[in-house]
């Protein structure tokens, strides 16, 4: 009965890595000190827990038809980024968790997309997508983006009215997300289904599992993907200190480039077939549920778990980050056509975000 | 004779407000310290006046052919929030002044936009609109909100070069918006008038009135609304501290809603007739109105009317509002189609601004 | 041999201003200290050398065939800017040379632009363009502002992490301009160029030069600029106090109307031909390239010919401007169409910058 887990890890060599949670807490155990060492082997361990996590998930959503296997993709797409979060927001590290948020939504709107762009442009001449489709999620990201600016904005302007009152303000807005996902969710998966075309999200050719084996699966891995989750927030700073970088460089780049490697490769391997729509689907779908969706409820969730309520008050750079990301993906997925080129101009803005975040004097963010 | 009127209120249940005209100045004899009480009845009684107001204009411009019909409808159409603003003008209560213009355009691109196409969208599956009239207006708005911009913006990144500068700013900006909407309106009413298509404004069914009571009606109500709205002006300030109201929620959201009730009831009926042109034509007219025409031309009356000249310097939130709500409309606008989604989206926005409005501690606009 | 430059000079009555290239070496040796008079004289003069420059380098590009042809094109365009703020970079006149970068951009896509629809449209009711080519200069613009917008703003929302930052910043970002400048050229020259159509820049009519005269045109038209705008360089400080000018007003307008009048005159002819392809391409090319190649150059050979290294750190109210521009010329450019009131509306956006900025107290920027 294990034999489709077992074959899945036979013919992916990413699941070979699963040799490395093992030994995450066996490094653990034997050498706690060792915070540069247990970084490296938890960022190993984490990168195939999470591409069986989202496997997994898939597989559940085959199972159970189109509207609940929408909304099962749309909430648990970013299982592994949420759990990451959740063990960052126990430890009190607020800086992290909002850094790790801000980046997604940067590094999927900019990279993974202008990857995309750019891997397929290299192959076909003018792609296309569903235009529809794009500017959905677009617009999703530039409600999210406008809820996250407030709070930052009247800070700014009107010089710290207070934190009891941006703590009230991120709880309504965490509502207010919340809500709007919902509500697009209805939109895109029941009153309007069929202006989003093919949103296929699980990569064909691969057989879902069984119910019961995918269902194992999800519970099984993300708990162990807690229990690395620590491990990792616990050697993230001292880890980002030794490798001379910024705990906002590591936060914004390193936690996405983790948690989502394994849609990053389906994102790619799409574009390169000509399947765009797949490749943007994933790009801006785990964007804006990390905007609209992850955000809040780690906010809703601060207030039971977190050493005190964490508020939606960002660092205006990284505001201004998510602000620029989501006007160029507008401006971008406009026409639904792509080129080389496009992808090109995506990643330059990503370029120029990552190289500022890496200069950056680490005290500052 | 004066039948149509008589028949105008018996027929339309909002018309019967009237009634509270005579009662607002009664309790201003009988009671003038009772502020709430005051605000509550001149907000009574402005609503059915700006109806009147309305219906009148638009029979004045329907006996009088379309190109000056459409200069009077360009010009007259927000007279209700012209009056108020210069009651509160004569008042010296700039700070009132500016947030009721920054209000009109943020909530007749926001809420009244978003509420016809949710309404709309509830009812037809996929709206379409004139893209031409549309995007007109929002390049219009786009325009003045970057007029509006500038003298904030220089007062922020230069620490205040000093109010000479700003008031001659104010003064030269003020000139360029009111020349650039007399262009815009050569354009769309005269030179290039067939891009605009059915740009009908007047409610159909509806049977305009006799020349002499449309012009008596608008001359007389124009009186009885100033009266009422030196009133509310003195009235709002004292009632916003009793509801536990920022004066910027206020100025922000109610006087515009007290002042355009009428015309928003025909956005949404026309929203749910499919004639969603209409409503497209009715908010972002209005906002567009307000910001090139309405604006400037207090500018220029507080000169002569007010206690000092009134700049064009806003409250740095209120810009960012103006300028997140303009965007939106032209993100949003561009296709030319809409569903019941799209509605929300700007309802959202719309509900994040008075959310942070009114949590904002009341000293800081 | 030399008709061809003879017949040129006849023809052309703004050529016949070459008589001031003598006149203001003399003014120099005469009398040194009269800096109005020669800030107007070489003014006078490098109107038609920049003219001449221009023909030059066209002549050599239609000499060399398509590819190459458009490489000079690309890269000798803005000649004349480019040498007058390397003039003004050995005088270690750093916001001279900003201010220029910044007031070409926005006077290429706001004034220029602006004007040839005005002109155009007065005379051709509805125009059309090639929208590929609009769009793919917007989003170059688009790329390059916010490369110059970060530094900026990290340097405002930061409180300054230091000039080493900003430095560093600066190289990686001027590196990052000129790699995506040169991939553009790849895109629209050669990998997808019948995506751009006819972008010729030559004015039909005119035959080019011989390649000998042009090559030597070239060559000794660029000394003879580089000398006179020495003399702009040292006078234009006095001269602008004289005037009653903001230095930012000066570097912002003037520098950039006297290096493109020649380009300017044929945006307009082309526009006034329904050629609006043509208008286009000078406006927004002559922009994208002073943004993506001349202004990262500057910075590089700062380091060998200024005092000092120069950052791409810009006065916060010139990022803003460069902003709206870009903004305002990609919402504009979408539809590939145009008529008169969208060359009002942007050059009413123009006549708000220059206004501010000619009220604009001096000592601010």
């Amino acid at each position: 009965m294990p034999n489709p887990l077992l074959r899945a890890i036979r013919r992916s060599p990413l699941l070979w890595l699963l040799v490395f949670v093992p030994v995450v807490f066996a490094g653990k155990k034997l050498a706690p000190g060792a915070h540069t060492l247990l970084f490296l082997l938890s960022v190993l361990a984490i990168v195939p827990l999470a591409a069986l996590l989202s496997h997994a998930t898939e597989s559940v959503a085959a199972k159970t038809g189109d509207s609940v296997g929408g909304l099962l993709n749309a909430t648990l797409g970013n299982l592994t980024e949420l759990v990451i979060a959740l063990a960052a927001l126990r430890a009190g590290q607020y800086t992290l968790v909002k850094a790790s948020v801000a980046g997604a939504i940067v590094t999927n709107t900019l990279f993974v997309l202008g990857a995309s762009f750019l891997l397929g442009g290299l192959k076909h001449r003018v792609q296309e997508f569903n235009r529809a489709g794009a500017r959905f999620q677009a617009a999703l990201l530039f409600l999210a983006t406008i809820a996250l600016l407030v709070p930052s904005a009247i800070a700014e302007a009107d010089r710290a009215p207070g934190a009891a009152f941006t703590q009230k303000l991120s709880l309504g807005l965490a509502v207010l997300l919340v809500v709007t996902y919902g509500l697009g969710m209805l939109f895109s998966l029941k009153t309007h289904r069929e202006l989003f075309g093919s949103a296929e999200h699980a990569e064909a050719g691969e057989a879902p599992w069984p119910l019961g084996l995918a269902l194992g699966t999800l519970a099984g891995v993300t708990v162990v993907v807690a229990l690395v989750s620590e491990v990792f927030v616990e050697s993230v700073h001292e880890a980002a200190v030794a490798f001379g970088m910024t705990p906002a460089f590591v936060g914004f780049i390193v936690v996405t480039l983790v948690g989502g490697a394994a849609e990053m490769g389906s994102a790619f391997s799409g574009a390169r077939k000509n399947r765009l729509d797949l490749s943007v689907g994933i790009a801006l779908g785990s964007a804006a549920q990390i905007a609209l969706f992850v955000a809040p409820v780690l906010v809703l969730l601060s207030y039971v778990m977190g050493p005190a309520p964490m508020s939606l008050e960002f660092w205006p750079g990284a505001v201004l980050m998510m602000l620029i990301a989501t006007l160029t993906v507008t401006l971008v997925t406009n026409g639904g056509r792509s080129a080389w080129f496009v992808g090109v101009l995506l990643l330059m803005v990503y370029l120029i975000f990552a190289m500022t975040l890496y200069l950056l004097p680490p005290q500052v963010p």
